[in-house]
């Protein structure tokens, strides 16, 4: 199953980096860079804390992905599409957003980490990559946790630690993740000031 | 000692991380993540250079002391104090600064490192919190290098590097910390320019 | 052959750290901040990624020669001189964009990373110090990725990926890449905006 949440979240986030990269105007390599970073930043932090074998260093298959993100996004010329209309943006964000969560929980449960340490590493490697990016690349203001986007990320790290992994928890878990953070978009939700 | 300099430093570093937050007019979950990344950033750094247990996500009294904080400063509405009346922000502040650093320097002392090692590892274990704040918040300009901030951290460094690290040197240390980083605030310290 | 071209880039990137720091006018510490970061951060983070011990912080020599290239460079009054004619940077900067690449490479292929694992590493050694002071510092715009500056990084990944790491190749690297690099700066290459 976190092969599988990494997976999803790394096809979402380079679609969502690609699409960042074109809207900062970045030149070709700023877009793979953009890519390649916002997609596989997150989990390479999450394994270093966890002292985990670094999965996109190790397994294959997580570089690839983002390689045929690029060239299919290329090739369709997404990046010439309105990009106002962010439709294709805000959903894979939400998707990467809520799987990496649950990947970065996931791993933190496994290391035997307490709540404050899940929480953590499911944030971290929902927004790591964007953090690692916009370090990198130096354009892009992180406007990544505006409306609700670290609360996602923090709910479903306190949700996997009280009610644990198993399959079906974790689906339900990515569903409601992206729906939230769809009607927090939609609906502006904002936290209140103290 | 280890333990306690640690748990100094995060209970001084969760209410200065606290104060930064609502100066800074973070919405809530803002604030949280201010205190939080203020007061355990450091360490986690510390502990991954080192290679470490996570303290912060194994020991779970770390993470509920910034809670503990976190609900007085609210309860006792800390941020609706004149905060340019900043002394509770400043003798904090000092005192984080002064024990992280000693905190850092033991763990690279602990680990073996040359003096390069240990001073930088005082160093990032005092400033790291501050720094991983400000890349996940993003609005605040880290002010707290000015003023003989990282100085102090090096000294602390160094001098433990030099002496050890038995109880009364760091129970010595740890005020002088204090004490010189006040001085250098009061009396707005400035290194020489080049 | 992984300590030659380690210190080679400490070295220069301690000299290119000295020059950024005095142009920037950092006070002295900030100057000292700027040289060791530039000079050892890439490494230190390349080490924690391929989970090795890190080199700086156990290797004397390395956290030395920052010193002596500091002492140095106020002796000679490096820093008074006229700064805008930037030969010594530029050539000291490639000479440390060339060497960390194949560093970080090498530490890569030995650690078992497949190609995107060794690219990273090439990359972030190459850039990490950089990126490391920036924080610190927090007054120098980042700009040494433009030019080619990653790209060079990267390339040098690719190549020795494939081809291998043995003597000949990594000298022939190393020259090729600096002059690839000087050639981009001169020419004021650019990478095709898409």
């Amino acid at each position: 199953m976190l092969e599988i949440a990494d997976i999803i979240g790394i096809i979402a986030f380079s679609i969502s980096g690609f699409i960042i990269g074109v809207r900062e105007r970045l030149d070709l390599l700023g877009v793979i860079l953009s890519a390649f970073l916002t997609a596989l930043g997150g989990g390479i932090i999450r394994d270093v804390l966890a002292d985990r074998t670094i999965f996109a260093f190790s397994n294959f298959l997580a570089g690839t992905l983002v390689l045929i993100v690029l060239v299919l996004g290329f090739y369709f010329k997404l990046h010439k599409f309105d990009v106002e209309n962010k439709t294709i943006f805000v959903l894979s964000d939400a998707i990467g957003l809520s799987s990496f969560s649950i990947s970065g929980a996931i791993v933190g449960i496994n290391a035997g980490f307490n709540i404050y340490g899940v929480v953590f590493l499911a944030l971290i490697t929902a927004v790591g990559g964007g953090m690692l990016r916009d370090m990198l690349i130096n354009k892009i203001p992180f406007i990544l946790r505006e409306k609700f986007y670290a609360t996602i990320s923090i709910l479903i790290g306190v949700f996997l630690y009280i009610f644990g992994t198993n399959v079906e928890i974790l689906i339900l878990t990515l569903i409601m993740g992206v729906i939230i953070r769809l009607i927090a978009y939609k609906k502006n939700w904002q936290l209140p000031k103290i």
